[in-house]
Protein backbone atom coordinates (compact mmCIF):
# COMPACT_ATOMS: atom_id res chain seq x y z
CA UNK A 1 0.00 0.00 0.00
CA UNK A 2 1.24 3.75 -0.65
CA UNK A 3 2.40 5.62 2.13
CA UNK A 4 0.14 8.69 2.94
CA UNK A 5 1.81 12.04 2.20
CA UNK A 6 1.15 15.42 3.75
CA UNK A 7 2.89 18.15 1.17
CA UNK A 8 2.42 20.66 3.56
CA UNK A 9 5.98 21.19 4.75
CA UNK A 10 8.52 19.32 2.22
CA UNK A 11 12.29 19.26 3.14
CA UNK A 12 14.29 19.19 -0.09
CA UNK A 13 17.39 17.87 2.20
CA UNK A 14 20.48 19.14 0.51
CA UNK A 15 23.24 16.96 2.22
CA UNK A 16 26.43 20.08 1.09
CA UNK A 17 24.41 22.91 2.35
CA UNK A 18 23.30 21.32 5.66
CA UNK A 19 27.21 20.45 5.94
CA UNK A 20 27.58 17.04 5.24
CA UNK A 21 25.99 13.08 6.08
CA UNK A 22 25.68 13.78 10.01
CA UNK A 23 24.54 17.27 9.88
CA UNK A 24 21.81 16.37 7.25
CA UNK A 25 20.49 13.73 9.22
CA UNK A 26 20.61 15.52 12.49
CA UNK A 27 18.83 18.18 10.45
CA UNK A 28 15.73 16.08 9.30
CA UNK A 29 15.66 14.99 12.67
CA UNK A 30 15.20 18.66 13.92
CA UNK A 31 12.84 19.80 10.66
CA UNK A 32 10.56 16.75 11.06
CA UNK A 33 10.10 16.66 14.41
CA UNK A 34 8.97 20.60 14.42
CA UNK A 35 6.55 20.22 11.55
CA UNK A 36 8.24 18.72 8.27
CA UNK A 37 5.85 16.28 6.53
CA UNK A 38 8.02 15.07 3.60
CA UNK A 39 11.86 14.78 3.15
CA UNK A 40 13.55 14.58 -0.18
CA UNK A 41 16.94 13.33 -0.45
CA UNK A 42 18.76 15.42 -3.10
CA UNK A 43 22.46 15.46 -3.91
CA UNK A 44 23.09 15.74 -6.92
CA UNK A 45 26.71 15.91 -6.48
CA UNK A 46 27.48 12.63 -4.71
CA UNK A 47 28.44 10.08 -5.31
CA UNK A 48 26.02 6.62 -5.15
CA UNK A 49 27.26 5.01 -1.93
CA UNK A 50 27.30 8.28 0.32
CA UNK A 51 23.64 8.73 -1.07
CA UNK A 52 22.75 5.26 -0.18
CA UNK A 53 24.64 6.05 3.35
CA UNK A 54 22.69 9.00 4.26
CA UNK A 55 19.04 7.43 2.26
CA UNK A 56 19.13 4.24 4.47
CA UNK A 57 19.97 6.36 7.57
CA UNK A 58 16.92 8.78 6.73
CA UNK A 59 14.56 5.99 6.41
CA UNK A 60 15.43 4.72 9.95
CA UNK A 61 14.99 8.38 11.32
CA UNK A 62 11.62 8.68 9.19
CA UNK A 63 10.06 5.81 9.17
CA UNK A 64 8.87 5.33 12.82
CA UNK A 65 8.09 8.79 12.47
CA UNK A 66 5.36 8.69 9.60
CA UNK A 67 7.23 11.00 7.62
CA UNK A 68 7.97 9.55 3.67
CA UNK A 69 11.10 9.88 2.17
CA UNK A 70 11.75 10.59 -1.56
CA UNK A 71 14.65 9.79 -3.22
CA UNK A 72 15.40 12.62 -6.14
CA UNK A 73 15.89 11.18 -9.79
CA UNK A 74 17.88 8.37 -8.40
CA UNK A 75 15.16 5.79 -8.93
CA UNK A 76 18.11 2.85 -7.97
CA UNK A 77 19.13 4.27 -4.88
CA UNK A 78 15.45 4.06 -3.61
CA UNK A 79 14.81 0.90 -4.62
CA UNK A 80 18.18 -0.23 -2.31
CA UNK A 81 17.32 1.86 0.12
CA UNK A 82 13.47 1.27 0.32
CA UNK A 83 12.76 4.62 0.01
CA UNK A 84 8.95 5.77 0.34
CA UNK A 85 9.12 6.98 -2.95
CA UNK A 86 11.23 8.89 -5.88
CA UNK A 87 10.74 12.49 -7.58
CA UNK A 88 11.89 13.13 -11.08
CA UNK A 89 11.96 16.13 -13.19
CA UNK A 90 11.39 16.86 -16.61
CA UNK A 91 14.59 14.96 -18.21
CA UNK A 92 14.64 12.54 -15.67
CA UNK A 93 13.44 9.33 -16.42
CA UNK A 94 10.08 9.40 -17.39
CA UNK A 95 7.11 8.58 -14.73
CA UNK A 96 5.88 5.60 -16.78
CA UNK A 97 9.48 3.91 -16.31
CA UNK A 98 9.64 4.93 -12.71
CA UNK A 99 6.45 3.80 -11.79
CA UNK A 100 7.35 0.01 -13.69
CA UNK A 101 10.91 0.39 -11.50
CA UNK A 102 9.29 0.93 -8.12
CA UNK A 103 5.44 -1.28 -8.20
CA UNK A 104 2.55 0.42 -7.25
CA UNK A 105 3.04 0.62 -3.54
CA UNK A 106 5.67 3.69 -3.71
CA UNK A 107 5.56 7.39 -3.89
CA UNK A 108 5.85 9.08 -7.29
CA UNK A 109 6.70 13.04 -7.87
CA UNK A 110 7.20 14.84 -10.81
CA UNK A 111 8.38 18.19 -10.99
CA UNK A 112 6.57 20.74 -13.55
CA UNK A 113 6.95 24.40 -14.77
CA UNK A 114 4.30 25.24 -17.31
CA UNK A 115 0.97 24.62 -18.39
CA UNK A 116 1.93 22.15 -20.53
CA UNK A 117 3.96 20.15 -18.37
CA UNK A 118 0.78 20.24 -15.82
CA UNK A 119 -1.31 18.92 -18.84
CA UNK A 120 1.12 15.89 -19.54
CA UNK A 121 0.70 14.49 -16.43
CA UNK A 122 0.08 11.35 -15.96
CA UNK A 123 -2.57 10.94 -13.10
CA UNK A 124 -2.91 7.11 -12.88
CA UNK A 125 1.13 7.27 -12.50
CA UNK A 126 2.05 10.06 -10.56
CA UNK A 127 1.07 10.86 -6.81
CA UNK A 128 1.90 14.76 -6.69
CA UNK A 129 3.42 17.55 -8.76
CA UNK A 130 5.93 20.06 -7.61
CA UNK A 131 5.18 23.06 -9.33
CA UNK A 132 8.32 25.89 -9.41
CA UNK A 133 10.68 27.58 -9.57
CA UNK A 134 8.02 30.37 -7.43
CA UNK A 135 11.02 32.82 -7.29
CA UNK A 136 15.07 32.84 -8.04
CA UNK A 137 17.12 30.46 -6.02
CA UNK A 138 20.49 29.23 -6.35
CA UNK A 139 19.89 25.69 -4.88
CA UNK A 140 19.34 24.63 -8.66
CA UNK A 141 21.72 24.86 -11.35
CA UNK A 142 19.02 24.14 -14.09
CA UNK A 143 16.54 25.71 -13.03
CA UNK A 144 13.73 26.81 -15.51
CA UNK A 145 12.60 30.34 -15.50
CA UNK A 146 11.24 32.03 -12.25
CA UNK A 147 6.92 31.51 -12.17
CA UNK A 148 5.99 34.43 -9.76
CA UNK A 149 3.40 34.20 -7.14
CA UNK A 150 0.18 34.73 -9.98
CA UNK A 151 1.41 32.55 -12.76
CA UNK A 152 1.62 30.10 -9.90
CA UNK A 153 -1.62 30.50 -9.03
CA UNK A 154 -2.96 29.86 -12.65
CA UNK A 155 -0.86 26.80 -13.05
CA UNK A 156 -2.52 25.60 -9.91
CA UNK A 157 -6.12 25.99 -11.27
CA UNK A 158 -4.90 23.12 -13.99
CA UNK A 159 -3.24 20.71 -10.83
CA UNK A 160 -4.57 17.09 -11.28
CA UNK A 161 -2.90 16.09 -8.03
CA UNK A 162 -1.87 17.64 -4.71
CA UNK A 163 1.12 19.95 -5.48
CA UNK A 164 3.68 21.07 -3.61
CA UNK A 165 5.47 24.64 -4.68
CA UNK A 166 9.23 25.19 -4.82
CA UNK A 167 12.06 27.77 -5.66
CA UNK A 168 13.02 30.17 -2.70
CA UNK A 169 10.41 29.72 -1.14
CA UNK A 170 11.32 30.90 2.86
CA UNK A 171 8.92 32.29 5.67
CA UNK A 172 8.02 35.33 4.07
CA UNK A 173 6.61 33.81 0.79
CA UNK A 174 4.89 30.80 2.37
CA UNK A 175 2.05 32.32 3.02
CA UNK A 176 1.45 33.60 -0.45
CA UNK A 177 2.35 30.20 -2.19
CA UNK A 178 -0.61 28.80 0.21
CA UNK A 179 -2.98 31.43 -1.00
CA UNK A 180 -2.08 30.58 -4.65
CA UNK A 181 -3.59 27.29 -4.05
CA UNK A 182 -0.37 25.20 -3.48
CA UNK A 183 -0.89 22.30 -0.88
CA UNK A 184 2.20 22.54 0.58
CA UNK A 185 5.58 24.55 -0.05
CA UNK A 186 9.12 22.68 -1.03
CA UNK A 187 12.06 24.48 1.24
CA UNK A 188 15.51 23.71 0.95
CA UNK A 189 17.75 26.84 2.10
CA UNK A 190 15.05 27.91 4.55
CA UNK A 191 15.25 24.71 6.50
CA UNK A 192 18.95 23.52 5.42
CA UNK A 193 21.02 26.86 5.97
CA UNK A 194 18.68 28.04 8.51
CA UNK A 195 21.11 28.67 11.78
CA UNK A 196 18.38 27.00 13.66
CA UNK A 197 16.17 24.62 11.49
CA UNK A 198 13.82 23.65 14.79
CA UNK A 199 12.55 27.42 14.88
CA UNK A 200 13.12 27.67 11.17
CA UNK A 201 10.77 24.52 10.33
CA UNK A 202 7.85 25.45 13.30
CA UNK A 203 7.95 28.88 11.81
CA UNK A 204 7.26 27.70 8.30
CA UNK A 205 4.31 25.50 9.60
CA UNK A 206 2.79 27.81 11.38
CA UNK A 207 2.69 30.11 8.31
CA UNK A 208 1.13 27.54 6.01
CA UNK A 209 -1.09 26.59 8.96
CA UNK A 210 -2.31 30.53 9.09
CA UNK A 211 -2.27 31.03 5.59
CA UNK A 212 -4.65 28.02 5.23
CA UNK A 213 -6.85 29.40 7.77
CA UNK A 214 -7.34 33.34 5.40
CA UNK A 215 -7.36 30.78 2.19
CA UNK A 216 -10.62 28.59 3.70
CA UNK B 1 20.98 -16.92 -18.04
CA UNK B 2 24.12 -14.28 -18.13
CA UNK B 3 25.31 -13.15 -21.31
CA UNK B 4 28.73 -14.24 -22.74
CA UNK B 5 31.08 -11.50 -22.76
CA UNK B 6 34.63 -11.26 -24.06
CA UNK B 7 36.13 -8.27 -22.62
CA UNK B 8 39.16 -7.75 -26.04
CA UNK B 9 38.16 -4.35 -26.95
CA UNK B 10 35.61 -2.68 -24.13
CA UNK B 11 34.35 0.91 -25.86
CA UNK B 12 33.33 3.16 -22.72
CA UNK B 13 31.23 5.22 -24.93
CA UNK B 14 31.10 8.62 -23.97
CA UNK B 15 28.55 10.19 -26.13
CA UNK B 16 29.52 13.69 -25.71
CA UNK B 17 33.55 12.76 -27.32
CA UNK B 18 31.41 11.00 -30.14
CA UNK B 19 29.47 14.32 -30.54
CA UNK B 20 25.73 13.79 -28.94
CA UNK B 21 23.41 10.45 -29.57
CA UNK B 22 22.78 10.05 -32.62
CA UNK B 23 26.95 10.40 -33.70
CA UNK B 24 27.55 7.95 -30.30
CA UNK B 25 25.03 5.42 -31.89
CA UNK B 26 26.80 5.49 -35.63
CA UNK B 27 30.57 4.94 -33.68
CA UNK B 28 28.96 1.97 -31.54
CA UNK B 29 28.32 0.62 -34.59
CA UNK B 30 31.11 1.19 -36.35
CA UNK B 31 33.42 0.08 -33.58
CA UNK B 32 31.05 -2.92 -33.21
CA UNK B 33 31.37 -3.81 -36.51
CA UNK B 34 34.98 -3.21 -37.08
CA UNK B 35 36.18 -5.08 -33.66
CA UNK B 36 34.89 -3.76 -30.42
CA UNK B 37 33.23 -6.58 -27.96
CA UNK B 38 31.96 -5.12 -25.07
CA UNK B 39 30.33 -1.57 -25.40
CA UNK B 40 29.74 0.75 -22.03
CA UNK B 41 27.64 3.74 -22.06
CA UNK B 42 29.06 6.13 -20.13
CA UNK B 43 27.76 9.92 -19.71
CA UNK B 44 28.37 11.59 -16.39
CA UNK B 45 27.37 14.93 -17.39
CA UNK B 46 23.87 13.81 -18.91
CA UNK B 47 20.00 13.95 -17.61
CA UNK B 48 18.40 10.20 -17.12
CA UNK B 49 16.11 11.13 -19.64
CA UNK B 50 18.73 11.03 -22.90
CA UNK B 51 20.65 8.19 -21.22
CA UNK B 52 17.65 6.22 -21.40
CA UNK B 53 17.48 7.02 -24.94
CA UNK B 54 20.66 6.31 -26.19
CA UNK B 55 20.63 3.32 -23.95
CA UNK B 56 17.39 1.96 -25.99
CA UNK B 57 18.91 2.70 -28.84
CA UNK B 58 22.47 1.02 -28.11
CA UNK B 59 20.85 -2.03 -27.23
CA UNK B 60 18.56 -2.34 -30.16
CA UNK B 61 21.98 -1.84 -32.22
CA UNK B 62 23.88 -4.75 -30.40
CA UNK B 63 21.94 -7.15 -29.23
CA UNK B 64 21.53 -8.82 -32.55
CA UNK B 65 25.13 -8.76 -32.58
CA UNK B 66 25.95 -10.54 -29.53
CA UNK B 67 27.61 -7.19 -28.18
CA UNK B 68 26.85 -6.54 -24.58
CA UNK B 69 25.58 -2.95 -23.46
CA UNK B 70 26.92 -2.24 -19.76
CA UNK B 71 25.45 0.50 -17.86
CA UNK B 72 28.29 2.94 -16.16
CA UNK B 73 26.85 3.60 -12.56
CA UNK B 74 23.35 3.80 -13.55
CA UNK B 75 21.32 0.68 -12.14
CA UNK B 76 17.83 2.16 -12.63
CA UNK B 77 18.44 3.19 -16.26
CA UNK B 78 20.39 -0.85 -17.14
CA UNK B 79 16.85 -1.86 -15.73
CA UNK B 80 14.55 0.42 -17.94
CA UNK B 81 16.94 -0.22 -20.79
CA UNK B 82 17.00 -4.44 -20.06
CA UNK B 83 21.14 -3.67 -20.85
CA UNK B 84 23.49 -6.42 -19.96
CA UNK B 85 24.61 -5.03 -17.32
CA UNK B 86 25.98 -2.23 -15.31
CA UNK B 87 29.53 -1.11 -14.18
CA UNK B 88 30.51 0.53 -10.72
CA UNK B 89 33.43 2.07 -9.47
CA UNK B 90 34.42 1.50 -5.25
CA UNK B 91 32.49 4.81 -4.74
CA UNK B 92 28.88 3.60 -6.37
CA UNK B 93 26.04 1.26 -5.25
CA UNK B 94 28.59 -1.37 -3.38
CA UNK B 95 28.40 -4.73 -5.51
CA UNK B 96 26.22 -6.35 -3.29
CA UNK B 97 23.49 -3.88 -3.70
CA UNK B 98 23.87 -4.05 -7.20
CA UNK B 99 23.43 -7.53 -7.34
CA UNK B 100 20.85 -7.82 -5.97
CA UNK B 101 19.00 -4.96 -8.27
CA UNK B 102 20.16 -6.16 -11.27
CA UNK B 103 19.74 -10.54 -10.79
CA UNK B 104 21.33 -13.39 -11.54
CA UNK B 105 21.54 -13.01 -15.27
CA UNK B 106 22.98 -9.02 -15.90
CA UNK B 107 26.86 -8.70 -15.88
CA UNK B 108 28.14 -6.90 -13.05
CA UNK B 109 31.94 -4.91 -13.40
CA UNK B 110 33.83 -3.42 -11.13
CA UNK B 111 36.57 -0.98 -10.93
CA UNK B 112 39.84 -1.37 -9.14
CA UNK B 113 42.74 0.66 -8.59
CA UNK B 114 44.79 -1.29 -5.72
CA UNK B 115 45.93 -4.29 -4.43
CA UNK B 116 42.89 -3.38 -1.61
CA UNK B 117 40.36 -2.72 -3.93
CA UNK B 118 41.22 -6.70 -5.53
CA UNK B 119 40.90 -8.03 -2.38
CA UNK B 120 38.08 -6.70 -1.99
CA UNK B 121 36.25 -7.81 -4.93
CA UNK B 122 33.16 -10.56 -4.41
CA UNK B 123 33.76 -13.15 -7.65
CA UNK B 124 30.43 -14.69 -6.59
CA UNK B 125 28.52 -11.51 -7.24
CA UNK B 126 31.39 -9.76 -9.79
CA UNK B 127 31.83 -10.98 -13.19
CA UNK B 128 34.90 -8.47 -14.34
CA UNK B 129 36.94 -5.88 -12.84
CA UNK B 130 38.55 -2.90 -14.86
CA UNK B 131 41.72 -2.17 -13.66
CA UNK B 132 43.33 1.78 -13.80
CA UNK B 133 44.03 3.94 -14.46
CA UNK B 134 47.29 2.53 -15.97
CA UNK B 135 47.99 5.68 -17.82
CA UNK B 136 47.10 9.85 -17.56
CA UNK B 137 43.38 10.33 -18.97
CA UNK B 138 41.71 13.57 -19.65
CA UNK B 139 38.05 11.92 -19.30
CA UNK B 140 37.50 10.80 -15.91
CA UNK B 141 37.75 14.13 -13.53
CA UNK B 142 37.69 11.60 -10.55
CA UNK B 143 40.22 9.26 -11.47
CA UNK B 144 42.79 8.09 -9.22
CA UNK B 145 46.57 7.70 -9.61
CA UNK B 146 47.54 6.42 -12.34
CA UNK B 147 49.40 2.88 -11.93
CA UNK B 148 51.71 2.31 -15.13
CA UNK B 149 52.29 -0.62 -16.88
CA UNK B 150 54.57 -2.24 -14.28
CA UNK B 151 51.81 -2.16 -11.06
CA UNK B 152 48.97 -3.24 -13.55
CA UNK B 153 51.39 -6.38 -14.48
CA UNK B 154 51.49 -6.74 -10.87
CA UNK B 155 48.04 -6.06 -10.06
CA UNK B 156 46.90 -8.70 -12.45
CA UNK B 157 49.04 -11.60 -11.05
CA UNK B 158 46.45 -11.12 -7.71
CA UNK B 159 43.21 -10.96 -10.21
CA UNK B 160 40.35 -13.08 -9.26
CA UNK B 161 38.00 -12.61 -12.43
CA UNK B 162 38.74 -11.55 -15.81
CA UNK B 163 40.24 -8.22 -16.11
CA UNK B 164 39.86 -5.07 -18.17
CA UNK B 165 42.54 -2.24 -18.39
CA UNK B 166 41.53 1.36 -18.32
CA UNK B 167 42.99 4.91 -18.76
CA UNK B 168 44.41 6.61 -21.17
CA UNK B 169 45.01 3.15 -23.28
CA UNK B 170 45.26 3.72 -27.38
CA UNK B 171 47.00 2.18 -30.03
CA UNK B 172 50.78 2.19 -28.73
CA UNK B 173 49.82 1.26 -25.63
CA UNK B 174 47.74 -1.75 -26.15
CA UNK B 175 50.12 -4.19 -27.16
CA UNK B 176 51.80 -3.95 -23.49
CA UNK B 177 49.00 -3.82 -21.22
CA UNK B 178 47.84 -7.16 -23.32
CA UNK B 179 51.66 -7.95 -22.34
CA UNK B 180 50.95 -7.08 -18.52
CA UNK B 181 48.22 -9.91 -18.46
CA UNK B 182 44.77 -7.59 -19.00
CA UNK B 183 42.18 -9.79 -21.03
CA UNK B 184 41.44 -6.55 -22.92
CA UNK B 185 41.63 -3.36 -23.57
CA UNK B 186 39.04 -0.41 -22.08
CA UNK B 187 39.20 2.48 -24.52
CA UNK B 188 37.13 5.89 -24.61
CA UNK B 189 39.06 8.42 -26.50
CA UNK B 190 41.31 6.05 -28.75
CA UNK B 191 37.60 4.88 -30.20
CA UNK B 192 35.50 7.74 -29.90
CA UNK B 193 37.75 10.97 -31.04
CA UNK B 194 39.27 9.14 -33.35
CA UNK B 195 38.77 10.73 -37.13
CA UNK B 196 37.94 7.35 -38.13
CA UNK B 197 36.60 4.87 -35.37
CA UNK B 198 36.10 1.74 -37.50
CA UNK B 199 39.84 1.90 -38.34
CA UNK B 200 41.00 2.82 -35.02
CA UNK B 201 38.80 -0.30 -33.72
CA UNK B 202 40.62 -2.88 -36.28
CA UNK B 203 44.08 -1.24 -35.67
CA UNK B 204 43.42 -2.07 -32.02
CA UNK B 205 41.52 -5.23 -32.43
CA UNK B 206 45.11 -6.51 -34.75
CA UNK B 207 47.42 -5.34 -31.90
CA UNK B 208 45.55 -6.83 -29.64
CA UNK B 209 45.45 -10.21 -31.05
CA UNK B 210 49.22 -10.01 -31.90
CA UNK B 211 50.10 -9.06 -28.65
CA UNK B 212 47.98 -12.00 -27.36
CA UNK B 213 50.17 -14.25 -29.69
CA UNK B 214 53.71 -12.49 -27.97
CA UNK B 215 52.28 -13.36 -24.33
CA UNK B 216 51.15 -16.74 -25.12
Amino acid sequence: MKPDFDLSLYLVLDPDMCGGHAAALRTADLATRNGATVVQLRAPEWKKRAWLALAVDLKALLAPRGVPLIINDHVDIALAADADGVHVGQKDLPAHVVRRLIGPNKLLGLSTSSLADLRGVDADLVDYIGVGPVYPTGTKEDANPVLGVVKLAQLLVEKPLPAVAIGGIGIAQAAEVIGAGADGVAVVSAICAATDPAAASVQLGATIASAREVAA
